[in-house]
């Protein structure tokens, strides 16, 4: 039960972008483009990132999520992300992704973890400065909003499936066309 | 020196916002919301969240600017700041407060470090809901900002005496206002 009273019954973050519509604006806009703005990287390369952050905080909710969102925008599917979260080192990836994966992985337990050898392999692996840039980002914004949807307890989906049918979604509509649909769900309650 | 080519001599947030103006809209309406938007929490006490969660993940950077941004803030300035970072429940802050920035340090550590009991206590000391909530939310918000800001390795101001300086612009105008200075400083340069 979540440890205040946000007057819906929605899961994870979903009930919080609900509870408390300012914030859930620019946090949407953020993780919008970190993820799925124009980038280098792949959409389903940077929820693997974002699943594999949450997956090291333990917040079974975003990593459902986001694990559902990259296996919807990655060719090898769940597999892939069951081996990143397991080891990055040891997955199938790109070396530019698995090295990008270790410094999120540092990222995830301090800024400071990230060393200069880290961007050095990065680099070495073809990573450009905005491709580490946004790697760290993602990372930080993901022990942002796992710390947010465990810090108030909020409740994980009953059915696992329904990650996967909320990925048609976000890949479809995007992040921000979710706000609107909660608005719909407020006014149909 | 840090870990990515930023273009830029600013230290700190402020060489990550000028070279991501993209990422940097969102994330400081997020804190202009809830660091100076409307709270029963003044804009002090949410600064001190603030800057005492930078101060447990060790952020100089984060740490010096929010510490003088609360105490350009608080009728007791910065003696109640240092208090307060070397420990919040000896220092002579409400109970209430006392209560959320017990709160705000177990998010530091784990949104699952949120017990029951610390948001019992917090709300028995007249703690609202909207409080809870947004204690829980500054301190997620400054675990991203304070690994992005150390993660990508940005330098701290030279001279200490800057973040003071730096507080009357945040004071009088806010954190959204400061994206206007970087655009200036990028023209300039």
């Amino acid at each position: 039960m979540p440890h205040i009273s946000l007057g819906n019954d929605q899961p994870g973050i979903r009930s919080l972008f609900m509870y408390r519509p300012e914030t859930a604006y620019p946090m949407s806009m953020l993780v919008e483009i970190l993820l799925r703005g124009p980038s280098t990287l792949t959409p389903g390369e940077r929820e693997l990132i974002a699943a594999y952050v949450s997956s090291r905080n333990d917040c079974s909710y975003c990593t459902s999520a986001h694990a559902a969102f990259a296996a919807a925008q990655l060719p090898q599917g769940m597999a892939l992300v069951d081996q990143v979260r397991a080891d990055p080192q040891d997955a199938p990836v790109t070396p530019k992704l698995a090295a990008l994966l270790r410094i999120a992985g540092a990222v995830q337990q301090s800024g400071k973890d990230v060393r200069s050898e880290d961007v050095e392999l990065a680099r070495k692996e073809g990573a450009t400065d905005l491709e580490i840039h946004d790697t760290v980002l993602i990372a930080a914004t993901f022990c942002m909003f796992n710390r947010y949807v465990d810090g108030l307890a909020t409740t994980v989906r009953p059915d696992p499936a329904a990650y996967a049918a909320a990925a048609h979604g976000i890949v479809n509509d995007g992040y921000l066309a979710v706000l609107g649909q909660y608005a719909e769900v407020t006014q149909d309650a």
